[in-house]
């Protein structure tokens, strides 16, 4: 039995382990297009701001540890198309030389690639004019050079999602003037505007030039530098030319799904275009599973979605990995949580917002409460501020987005409602959590609990609906 | 309607507010023995170390905020009586002048007291000798005299549970030398020794003279000051002879419950002499229901027993006022989830452990697991470790454990496991939980996830059980 896994990422290594993990006597390869196996591209932004000294670190594993475990790497080396019906894949090594592997079992991991968005001037730069799309090691190595050899003293990132903030901030440690250009109205589109705001104030405080409602049209290079042009939406409406100078430009708005292997294979697609595969990461193609960011993410609340995340993808990479060997698993679902620390900020989110779930069917009510992090009477308390989402049909709760400082926990703060979510807690239930307490580390209601406990109290303060309504 | 609390802390507090927050027109009273409605009495550590300066800030709410909620305190009141069948309460105020008040719903919340153990001496000695057992503000205000007036250098703490290892360490961060005196053979006793080892690491670390195996048998005065003697338990299990000096003893070795009142007037009791209660907190007497440390846990797996909490007092006082205004809530039980904070050390544990699961009738097993609390290339990781156990017969978590630094955040961890136990999920679907990773603040499986896969792995890997055995 050989186990080919396409990417080495966290869905082909994940799925890799699993194998290994379950039988001792199948062969696993791994098929990857650079010299980076199980790096954490998540950690890219940690060795620009330096904070990570050598890149060598970012290995989950070195190479030789996946080695001794008995997994085959074909490093640099480019799978170009795959015969199902043969269980053949096609590939071309680092010297453009052919190969073809046979497998019994594939798992396609190919992983996503950034979006380009539709800006003038963006086709025709790349990094060797300090334009730069953020999303392999490669990529983070071009980074690293043009910080070195160009020595900007401005940044425009170009997207504040969480990579556009993580990186906001690294550039800002390394002493770069960075301006964060996001054409929605809030950083953060993916958390409540009300939760996003305490994340602009981080930024504004660090000293980012922040500036949302704002759509970049234009990066051209302007004598040594870069020039990258917007037009910024004013609150009345009108919009005003905005035109900003950087040494170093990064475009870090999403990424979009790689199947172009799959598709050329049969595979079919679903959201967003990513493959289609069942919650048993089956493709559908006989003995081809996929996982990680080139797939429909299933999605406990929403069904299928597509919500690529590191921690999804080593589950479903573990899901493939198991199924392949001819297990019976199924990927629980996501519930799309996230975290991301900026500066001394972190924000949160598990579940789904009032909209989504609305568009999803629920009949959601969204309520706001805030708490200190512990008793305010031990130094040091600072505030959580929750939204918390429940159904009113059922009582469920459906979604909950935090933000606060480091030092309030609120990374794992939301693991507690992304627990309860997943069982399918009502809100009512949250209240009956019998959570830790200890003045210095948390309150004898834990804000989750009191935001549970205002969205009880204003559901029963509510006037009766109008069910015609 | 008048809703009458005997008990000025968490839940008689609770009681009142809940009746407060259901119905503008009752009339609440709450009668209790000192000046100190609803004061943090968890926070007294901290009041003795100095990290709070001033008493007052101990109050979760201010003696006027209460009142203008509607709330009459009756202080320094002491209920001597309750007469069932009248609907009325027999008191004493500060000058010994008798009062009778009528209720139409009762909720006797008069909490605990401090064990007295068996030591020689003890009960000769008072504060004014600088012996001190911990559990009021009244006892805490003796505590800071004692330390200021007679400025004890050396101190004995008798009892390693949470409250003397707190006591450890406000003491150490006033400057005293501290020896902690434990009769059982470790520290924190509610946790498995292993993850003991590191706490008493801690105090070790930070100069506490911790003293294991070793059970106090005589107090006296010396001098100025006070000798401990006690009896040390040797490996070989030979006992020897231990004599400390010292100018201040705090005896901490638990609480009893606080039941005369609630028994003269006919209550029942059950675990450990607690006044029953059903999980509606009704005491079985007409129009009387009880809360807090005076009566029974109702705990998730174990059914009745004794576990008194600050927030399962919270909890069941809020329960309490609501039944008592005629509604059917009921309390949704313990899993006795602790955390203390022991200098830069969190022991944190909720359910249960192999012991517990195993005499409650389940089919436990508990597997040890440690892993970095975030990615260890981002500066700072710190090891956390778990202890998981589960269910064979079921699969089901019972409880986890965890030990770690402040910044590792094992104090909300823990509420993971919590909310996981609670809603009776299966250690399998543990590994499922989609959880928030970001590199600096997490890893893309949760030390408590690998905990699980390794306790299905091992379960995996287990002979078959003998079924006779």
């Amino acid at each position: 039995m050989h186990l080919l896994a396409i990417g080495g990422s966290d869905g082909g290594i994940s799925a890799a382990l699993r194998a290994r993990e379950l039988d001792d006597a199948v062969e696993v390869t791994v098929m990857l297009d650079d010299e980076f196996p199980n790096f954490s591209i998540c950690g890219i932004p940690y060795l620009v701001s330096g904070e990570v000294a050598d890149w060598r670190q970012l290995a989950h594993r070195r190479r030789e540890a996946i080695e001794a475990l008995g997994i085959s790497l074909l490093t640099s080396t480019t799978a170009r198309s795959i015969d199902v019906a043969a269980h053949r894949v096609r590939a071309t090594d680092a010297h453009g030389v052919e190969r073809v592997i046979a497998y019994d079992r594939l798992v396609i991991a190919t992983g996503a690639t950034p979006v380009r968005p539709p800006i003038d001037g963006l086709d025709g730069l790349g990094a060797a004019d300090g334009v730069h799309l953020v999303h392999t090691m490669g990529d983070a190595f071009e980074v690293l050079a043009t910080l070195e050899q160009r020595r900007p003293e401005r940044a425009v990132i170009v997207g504040a999602g969480y990579i556009g903030l993580e990186m906001a901030e690294a550039l800002t440690r390394r002493g770069l003037a960075v301006s964060l250009v996001e054409a929605l109205p809030q950083v953060l589109a993916t958390l409540d505007p009300e939760l996003a705001d305490p994340v602009t104030t981080s930024l504004v405080g660090h000293g980012v030039d922040v500036r949302t409602a704002t759509t970049v049209t234009e990066v051209a290079r302007d004598g040594d530098g870069l020039v990258v042009r917007a037009r910024a939406r004013l609150d009345d409406g009108a919009a005003t030319p905005v035109e900003i100078r950087a040494g170093i430009v990064l475009v870090v708005t999403g990424v979009t799904p790689d199947t172009e292997l799959a598709r050329a294979a049969g595979a079919t697609t679903g959201a967003r275009g990513a493959i289609r595969v069942d919650q048993g990461m089956a493709t559908g193609l006989p003995d081809v599973f996929a996982a990680g960011d080139c797939v429909v993410t299933h999605h406990v609340l929403l069904g299928e979605t597509y919500l690529p995340l590191g921690t999804t993808a080593h589950k479903q990479g573990r899901v493939a990995g198991e199924n392949a060997l001819g297990g019976d698993r199924r990927f629980a679902g996501s519930l799309g949580t996230q975290v991301v620390r900026v500066f001394d900020a972190v924000a949160a989110r598990t579940g789904v917002r009032d909209r989504e779930a609305r568009e999803a069917g629920f009949d959601p009510r969204t309520v706001g409460a805030s708490g200190d992090d512990h008793k305010a009477y031990y130094p040091g308390a600072t505030t959580v501020d929750v939204r918390l989402t429940g159904d009113d049909a059922s009582g469920r709760l459906l979604g909950v987005q935090l933000v606060g400082s480091v030092a309030s926990a609120v990374h794992k703060r939301v693991d507690t409602a992304a627990t309860a979510v997943l069982a399918g807690l009502t809100v009512d239930r949250v209240s009956d959590l019998d959570l830790a307490y200890t003045p210095p580390l948390g309150s004898p209601w834990d804000v989750l609990q009191v935001a549970a406990q205002r969205w009880l109290a204003d559901g029963r303060a509510r006037p009766a609906r109008d069910v015609a309504g």
